[in-house]
């Protein structure tokens, strides 16, 4: 919180002396890592076991993705004890939030890459990287079957198993096109550095095909109609993006045709950006109309065809149908082919994605650990084990819970169940004695004595409050760097557990559970405008939160060489515009 | 000349002095043109004829191509009475002497090119370009077929027919395959810039499947060998570039496979680089057996199938075949298709490039102009005009020719057929009167007087002289200002020809022909070594050529975008290494 009441004073000195914005960025970035955004260094600086120590047969850690989660996770491994297998169709990290800058060439698609060998070369461990697709997971043998993307020189060798000890699933999730007919045939994603390059091109296609003599107006608005689906950050990052490209890049070398792009946003939802602060809403909304990019709420995708794109209205029913030069479809995250498959496998159907515990531990699985977009908490509930909880605290058997009992367990409680510290953050109590007290009545403190049933009932809405955590960068990197870190003192732990009583069972959890810290989103609007949300419902909209937005993200790249790249297409956008060649 | 001695001199001093080396990049770059190279800015300077002087119905003038010819063209075109459309379906201008650097990522693909109406924006001519393919010529009717490159959604609008006055045909040339089976299917080229983005996933895609488990050694060791067909500049160049790569970036990421790359250099004639000085050529050829590119001379490829590549020895005939992971083809131009198909409605069969007059127009065709790869100029031979130019040169028509007649056309005679300057150069004549005293013996200048056959016998030697001009960026460049350049004048020499005597027919040519001039070539050859051949046979390869090189390619650079880009991708290149990420 500190860090971030600094920027807001800074930011504010900047809103009239934009030119001191430079000062924050340089700062920032030679600082490397001042603005400590999305990746939580708590784990930091533990004890690493001597390979000594350790049995000289290595225990095999096969890593599945090399996306957010499985990146943090490689980078954050110092244990050398693990013989470590990464398995991703993609030899390279990809920063993401970029993406959309890519799609327009504000950033360039290189820019935002780092070779996954690169990242792991640095280390003194034993990792080995395979391009290739996991397309079956065999739990019970411990196996993952691994398929070449290149296949066809290799003479029927790109096919192959790797046994494992420990399975990290980190494949990340596809785009969710809800089954709607035509979307997976029309459409482009968002989701791959191949999808923002393909989007680039077809942009550029798109104007050029306009041009073309023959044609008539309203044949050349048809193809200069720009469809975005979906007004999450995604879908209203990327309509902004080709607002900006096309208003002050495109125009200039496209003049005949200018007049005729259109940018419609679909939502079939009430608002865009709805997980934002409602202020951030309405700014962008209002902006996005001022801009004349059309923003049709409520209306629902039902089938796009190969020249139309055709919608519901949320309120009447109305099915219409417009023309369209480019859909981008990005409505959020569905199930990978193969996670849905391994969640078969293991008893987890009619779920979107893998249920870990709060260890990362998948549910009903040995030695399989999920955690990304491919995954979600199934966080325990307070209820579930409401008597446990009673007769471990009770522990003089008494059948009632003084005060003093309860105030030696609850330290472990709140490690252990998370929602009861956010419900009494809520309800805005000092500890939970308050709470105790609260089903009570008005008693001394010392005298207050719980039987089961009102024990129940103190606690009975605490549940309330778990939420599942959001598909974002930054959970799968704190997820990643936590498991490596457990991973990292494995040994260590088994000694000495650092986790919290254990209620069902005997003794104390090996590790503490995962816990996510929550630093802020940004969503850029296009114009040098950004709005960021960060935590304490601090909320900043326009050209400071764009120059935060910049100093963040260049500081959080993953390499000096990314850094250096994205700054600098940035000052070459600056100074020459986006290029609208078609390669 | 003077310029080049200069740097001759300036760059002895670098062999010493590397670091002296960055000042004479930026102080190239920063002076923009400083190495005036393959532009010959001869023409510049002319006179525009006023818009308000022509004809109020503009001649439209239409372009096919945005190579090296067609933007040439583009950019020297000034004079405003025509209307330009440009069809090519690139809608960018390339670099393509950089494109071997492109093939492994020492320069970005983005670094290289030019938006084509980017580079026509900036004048005040109605320059139109459409991205579309010409299919066909009619020069009968004066029209040109155009197809759309990404028709599908335009409803049957994807092809349009273009009326033209003037044609100017610079749609360059496909790479050669001679017809040898397999080779398009299996093979790589490097002409567009697609081929070398295509190329550098290629290399990365053979590494990683080489890295792939289960493989054995000779699996793995076919997956890299990369084979290079043509042992010219471009085959040279990607050769020297793949094997930096590999040395410099690849061994520190896949440290497993790194011995088992080998680089094979197939050339058919006795000797790579065959139009280099013989010191280049030996310089190349030990430097490759150095540095392990194992270069096969004398080998031709008979057939490529998708796992093989067949060579025959020219000595023995033996026919001998290797696996192979990747196969990059350089052996030289061919024909477009739709340009064979206008050179037979023409007449003009059995040739490989349209021929063209030495006004680069196109023979036996109104108001068609061919320039670049896909034109030759067919030179008039003195001798088939020998009677024409005797009887113009005889004014008193006496039957013989004294010195005197002579010295008064002999100006004429020499624009006419640069082939006789040539001749006197290489024989060491002072001037044409030498090679008249050669025939009669030696008598004294003022009494020379020649009959029609001794005047034969003199110059029947000259047309040995005569060479088509090499394909080549240079080329293409000074072809596209010159015809710009008559373009912009066309009024004004109707009514001052400032051309040769016509000799077979009355007044002058309304131009002078074309002439190229020679500024010199370069070869790069990897470990920042660069061979260098200037006119004057001066030859200079190093490190100080390498440094020539660099500042030459960005001096030449079409846009201060470009400029800019390029040099900041060859430092990138310095500090952080090429990128191996496989997008």
């Amino acid at each position: 919180m500190s860090r971030f009441s600094f920027y807001q004073r800074f930011s504010r000195a900047f809103n009239g002396h934009p030119s001191l914005a430079n000062i924050l960025v340089v700062f920032s970035i030679s600082g490397g890592g001042l603005v400590a955004y999305s990746e939580s260094k708590s784990y930091d600086g533990v004890n690493i076991v001597n390979p000594s120590e350790v049995d000289s047969k290595k225990k095999r850690v096969v890593v599945l993705g090399t996306g957010w989660a499985g990146t943090s996770f490689l980078k954050s491994l110092k244990n050398s004890s693990y013989d470590v297998e990464v398995i991703s169709p993609r030899n390279y990290f990809a920063f993401t939030p970029l993406l959309p800058s890519v799609t327009c060439g504000t950033v360039e698609a290189r820019s935002i890459v780092e070779p996954i060998r690169n990242i792991v070369r640095k280390k003194d461990l034993d990792i080995c990287y395979w391009e290739a697709e996991c397309f079956k997971i065999d739990a019970k043998n411990k196996k993952v079957y691994c398929r070449s993307n290149q296949g066809n020189n290799l003479n029927g060798n790109e096919e192959f198993v790797v046994d494992y000890d420990y399975l990290v699933i980190a494949m990340g999730a596809r785009s969710n096109t809800f089954n709607t007919p035509g979307v997976e045939e029309n459409c482009h994603f968002l989701k791959e550095v191949e999808d923002a390059q393909k989007i680039r091109r077809t942009v550029i296609d798109c104007f050029e095909r306009a041009s073309l003599p023959n044609l008539s107006d309203e044949e050349r608005k048809k193809i200069l109609q720009f469809v975005v689906v979906g007004g999450g950050p995604t879908g209203v990052e990327f309509s902004a993006e080709l607002h900006d490209f096309v208003n002050e890049d495109l125009v200039k070398l496209y003049p005949k045709v200018k007049d005729l792009v259109k940018i419609t946003l679909l939502e079939a939802g009430d608002h865009i950006l709805n997980m934002f602060d409602k202020r951030i809403t309405a700014f962008a909304e209002e902006k996005f109309q001022r801009e004349g990019i059309d923003v049709k709420l409520g209306s629902m995708v039902v089938k796009v065809s190969d020249k139309e794109i055709s919608t519901k209205e949320r309120g009447n029913g109305e099915i219409s149908s417009m023309p369209y030069g480019m859909v981008v479809w990005s409505t959020g995250i569905g199930t990978r082919p193969v996670v849905m498959d391994f969640m078969k496998q293991i008893g987890q159907t009619n779920r979107r994605a893998i249920a870990t515990d709060e260890w990362l531990r998948v549910e009903g699985c040995d030695s399989i650990y999920a955690l990304g977009d491919c995954a979600t908490i199934n966080q325990r509930k307070v209820m579930e084990d409401i008597s446990a909880i009673f007769s471990k605290a009770d522990k003089d058997k008494s059948g009632t819970l003084t005060v003093k009992e309860f105030q030696e367990v609850v330290d472990d409680i709140c490690e252990r169940y998370p929602q009861l510290e956010l419900y009494l953050k809520n309800k805005q109590m000092g500890s939970i004695v308050d709470l105790l007290k609260d089903s009570k009545g008005d008693v001394a403190k010392e005298s207050i004595e719980l039987n089961i049933e009102e024990f129940k009932k103190a606690l009975s809405q605490v549940d309330s409050q778990m939420k599942n955590l959001p598909a974002t960068a930054q959970v799968a990197t704190q997820q990643g760097s936590y498991l490596a870190n457990c991973f990292n003192r494995m040994e260590e732990c088994e000694k000495n557990p650092e986790g919290p009583l254990r209620f069902r069972g005997e003794g104390r959890h090996r590790f503490r559970p995962f816990r996510y810290k929550h630093f802020g989103q940004f969503a850029p609007l296009g114009g040098e405008q950004t709005a960021a949300q960060l935590p304490g419902d601090w909320v900043s909209i326009g050209r400071s939160s764009q120059w935060l937005w910049y100093s963040v993200y260049a500081s959080k790249l993953v390499s000096w060489r990314t850094r250096t790249l994205v700054v600098s297409d940035w000052t070459k956008r600056f100074v020459f515009g986006r290029d609208s060649s078609s390669i």
